[in-house]
């Protein structure tokens, strides 16, 4: 048990880091009264975005406490008791990164455009940490959480039997990875939906109608966009990652137990929490390496070079602790396959393939439109094939295990991947503020440079998203099939050829459509109601055009607040409801089949829409660096509208679907007892 | 046997029925010498296409016939002649009904214009015979040949063993499925570029370069468009058609021979071709209730008058005939499956969904495109549901049987679905001719209104064609899996568990992905080349836009046939080769994995795009009724952007699912006996 108190104390250690990291971003000069006035107001309305969020959130958080409460009565009030209070803190920590991340993030802003007077590496060292707050939150509180909860579990469960202790206590934590998912359920998005709603109303007023350029301060949404890039790309992005991180440890916990030998068991389930440790501690060795001139190099030398410590000290605690080598081999392919996809996206996001989308731009919006899908239908190809091979590596070295070690590998340095992600909206507003308060043009030179190499450098951490999000569903699916077969007794086959499971995978395939439908739509709504507010606004506020009155930014951050809100309950119920209809009526192997189903549609669906969006985005800004015709030409006419088509693809409907494929197969998880109740109340006998 | 005399011989009646069709088309008067110009030339350019397309497919079909000859000789030399000689019969059979339907509709066009004079009742009574003489020669030829040759390999086999005799017969007849499809695969996806890439490439020459009107003479490009609605909605979606007709009957007869309890073996297997020649007999009734003033009603009697003549004579052939009524609710699930697909896809594609997508036109071209692509991924959902029901029902009534059995019921009325399907680019190339060669606008009136007609009951067909496609390919998975059953000797359980499994299916998902990709870019680049062309002749030709010289219309032809063939090898070879290739080296669960993998993601792609491009097509339509602001409005040129965008997507790409989901399936089980051995060799057992 030594190993999962060291594990609870690295988690300590990374929350100790990301508080030293806060302070230190605080304590930078916050610059001029101009420039603290908008970044309060980005604050506010943050905080107030969250507010609200939370709200609902606490709400959804409270039924499904109740549920599990009296749901899983039958297996004991205990079990129910510890599920719902590990979901609880699960929850609870997902809450609680989202807070303090995006506190930071709001605040590093204005410093990081302060210390651009003195320097590229100077503004680096104030949005770097700023990021890697919450990127070091994200992993402690999840490292830290569920390591400690193991601690008091096994504590109170010392009187059980030993073989039948581990089961029992890690089929009650695994209510920490529901909780997880529901805070990124509506983080992420919601967030998503926040964010683009926000960006495409400004713009479309903004830009296109008052023909004033991009984060003006006499736009009253203007606020609510830099909002938006920090609930989307900080809130929303490190819920979806802690979401992934618990649930590929969980789901290795769960399957440790399950089908290792007898004396692995619990060896199997520490070296988990060990992998994770050793990541964090790799992730805080990597964010120490990002300083120097230039913001890419040093953001992709933390990142390989966490990846290469930890790849070694992985083999080492393998190798010497674990005794076997061949746990590595799975951790390992794990982690290759979130750097190829992530390499992938890049490629398809970047360089010759984004030149060929833009000239296809000077042919009309049509062959824009048509090559940017059919350029992200083709990225999917190498992920796909990619992660197909992980499976088979994974489990012909440790069986299903292995396919949880593979998540594992893949989401150890979530630390300094969600860093870099996080990095990327605050660089993003400091160019903002810059802009917003005037500073000199050298200023607004070095926040552009940090923002695009954060462009950049997120297109590997998206990969990291989306491979994850795909691993961590199938760990999270086999823990689903073991938890199954340990509840009923006998051992579960889910036979594809079975009428059942072929009817759950079409239906399970048809959810992530549902998804990407509704929550496009819903940007499409909101901003809508953002754009009617704004032209009442040019119309109502004299003088605001000419710079003499002050737009209400507020009305329009709660406009954006509400609707992104309010669009995100539909969907969310639907991935929550939907596996349990199947389950409970249908049975077993239907449900096995939706989640494989929604994974197998999900993944490509994610891929596509992420790196059509990115590759729209960047042919978009090749045009605008002089080629082709530049900024004002027919092409760029043309590459605008497939950058606004691709603001949803991107950051709404493909983040959402890492979401939907991991909350269905946690559902499926955690609910199983209830589901099999059911179906015995129903008659339905596998 | 009786019955399967009586099956031939409904066959041949469809075929004498086509001919007797076929002559009162020709018997029409076909209007002045300038119409029969026009009409000759477009007739040239068909023929043109299908030599070209020939003599590869014939290539092709080579190779296929010294592979399984060579390749299956482990089964028994006999076996493998018989099923190597099934296969040319299959192939051959497509390919005589594809020249037969185009000679036909390439003659019908000029006979409509010209009819149209009279009125419109004597205008449908020339397109729609035109029309059916490609649905009855499909279905004719399908059943009469599928008999044929049943009678034939019964009588060679009459030494064998009673029980091995069916087995083995029907074990060679599955060689004639991938007949079917290897035509289909040519005929479709190449018929799709070529369609698509003719029309863009016309259009964005013709209409917005030089400013004339569409179908002008004067575009060189224009009667290679007129080929293109000829080679890709008859011929095509006649070869398409073909291919689910014979794929979904020979999965019933494996099915049933393989399943079925001994006595009702050959008596299952009999009763899909009875269904099938009751089809036959119920859609010549249907053919001949399409007369009347408004063609939208009389198309829709047709279709539904067929549906419940076959219903009610199914219902007394498996009640007095088979005995038993359990097969009939799997029949009549797929013809409702059918019919509640197709009426989605006339919502999604029509009215108010329709009005949303047109209003989303006024805020421009990004709008129309995010509100276009979310509609079309909404309506999956319930074709998927009622798909995934219909398994189950099918299923459950009797067992994969009666999966088979819901393919047979949705195609046994393909011949007036196929006929309404070709009757649609009769009638608009008749409104070409009218247009080009000068016909009173009193006739335009008319052939326009046969074609708004045939739009409207052709989104009913398309909902035919896809979930065609989905039950046939789920039919010929589980035919793949009953034979790897019988030829290993030993029962086989896909484990949906099995890491091969889940590999499989995640490879197998990235599938439609390449595929919607590669020929959505093949239009792209044949229809630059088109683009090319036409500006040379514009550029070259003097006075062709003041129409004293003629435009090379055959130059155009010619680059589109080139260019449709090239682009589709490369998909097509991927398309015979990945299930080879998975089934192979991973085994028959990942070869399971795949082809299930294939079909989930494959159908909601299919659906999704043939229904985005008809909303979008509607919706530009809608506006140039004069709503919205109008033709030359701006949310009249979003629109039309929108519909450029669809083109590829509902007449390419989508249709191009539907052969691979199919041409995957049908590869896995024709080739299951070398997998087989090749597993053994390369050391891999189930």
């Amino acid at each position: 048990m030594w190993e999962i108190w060291i594990c609870a104390c690295v988690g300590l250690f990374g929350l100790i880091v990301a508080g030293f990291l806060a302070l230190h971003v605080m304590r930078k000069n916050p610059g001029s009264p101009d420039m603290i006035h908008i970044s309060d107001a980005v604050h506010e309305g943050a905080m107030a975005f969250l507010k609200r969020e939370y709200a609902v959130v606490i709400i959804f958080i409270v039924c499904i406490f109740v549920v599990l409460l009296l749901g899983l009565r039958a297996e004991g009030t205990k079990f129910a008791a510890a599920t719902a209070f590990a979901y609880l803190v699960g929850a609870g920590g997902s809450l609680l990164a989202g807070l303090f991340g995006l506190k930071i993030s709001t605040r590093a802003n204005t410093r990081t455009a302060e210390a651009a007077k003195s320097g590229t590496n100077e503004a680096l060292l104030v949005a770097f940490p700023g990021g890697a707050v919450m990127g070091l939150t994200v992993v402690g509180i999840g490292l830290f959480g569920l390591s400690g909860l193991l601690l008091v579990y096994f504590g109170l469960a010392s009187s059980l039997e030993v073989s039948l202790k581990a089961a029992r206590v890690i089929g009650a934590i695994s209510g920490f990875s529901m909780g997880a998912s529901s805070v990124a359920l509506f983080a992420r998005v919601g967030g998503g939906i926040y964010t683009k709603a926000a960006d495409v109303g400004a713009d479309l007023v903004g830009k296109v109608e008052a023909g004033i350029p991009e984060d003006d301060p006499r736009n009253p949404a203007t606020i609510a966009d830099n909002v938006g890039d920090n609930v989307g790309d900080v809130a929303g992005m490190g819920a979806d990652l802690y979401e992934s991180y618990v649930g590929s440890l969980i789901s290795g916990l769960v399957i440790a137990v399950a089908t290792l030998s007898p004396g692995l068991k619990m060896k199997g389930a520490i070296l988990c929490l060990l992998l994770a440790a050793l990541g964090v501690v790799s992730s805080v060795v990597g964010i120490s390496f990002v300083r120097g001139r230039s913001a890419q190099t040093a953001l992709r030398n933390g990142t390989i070079g966490s990846a290469m410590i930890f790849s070694g000290a992985a083999f080492l605690c393998t190798y010497f602790w674990y005794g076997h080598l061949y746990p590595f081999i799975a951790v390992f392919s794990g982690i290759t396959t979130g750097l190829i996809i992530g390499f992938v996206a890049e490629y398809y996001t970047t360089g010759r393939v984004v030149h060929r989308i833009a000239e296809s731009s000077t042919t009309g919006v049509a062959t824009n439109i048509i090559e940017g899908i059919s350029v992200g239908m083709m990225s999917v190809v190498i992920p796909l094939i990619v992660i197909g091979v992980t499976v088979l590596i994974s489990y012909y070295s440790a069986g299903y295990f292995g396919i949880a070690l593979a998540g594992i590998g893949m989401l150890s340095i979530a630390g300094i991947t969600i860093s870099v992600d996080a990095y990327g909206p605050i660089a993003d507003n400091a160019g903002g503020i810059a802009q917003m308060a005037d500073l000199p043009s050298r200023v607004r030179t070095i926040t552009d440079n940090l923002d695009a190499a954060g462009n950049t450098t997120a297109a590997i951490a998206k990969g990291f998203a989306i491979g994850s999000a795909a691993l961590t569903a199938l760990a999270l699916f086999f823990a689903y099939t073991q938890t199954v077969e340990r509840l009923s007794g006998s051992p579960l086959i889910i036979n594809l050829m079975a009428a059942r499971t072929m009817a759950g995978m079409v239906i399970g395939g048809m959810i992530p459509f549902i998804f990407a439908s509704t929550t496009m739509r819903a940007v499409g709504r909101t901003a809508f109601r953002v754009v009617e507010e704004v032209r009442r606004q040019f119309r109502e506020i004299e003088g605001l055009m000419e710079g003499r009155a002050k737009a209400e930014y507020a009305r329009c951050v709660d406009i954006t607040t509400k609707g992104a809100l309010r669009e995100m309950i539909a969907p969310g119920l639907l991935a929550v409801l939907l596996p349990l209809f199947v389950g409970a009526f249908l049975g077993p192997e239907a449900l096995a089949g939706a989640l494989a189903g929604s994974v197998v549609v999900g993944v490509p669906l994610a891929i596509f829409m992420a790196n059509s969006g990115g590759a729209w985005d960047n042919a978009k800004k090749y045009i605008e660096a002089g080629n082709l015709g530049g900024k004002g030409s027919e092409s760029h006419k043309a590459s605008v509208v497939g950058d606004t088509v691709g603001d949803p693809f991107k950051d709404t409907a493909a983040p959402s679907m890492n979401i939907l494929i991991k909350l269905m197969a946690v559902v499926a998880l955690v609910f199983a007892p209830i589901i099999l109740i059911l179906n015995k109340w129903m008659g339905i006998v596998r």
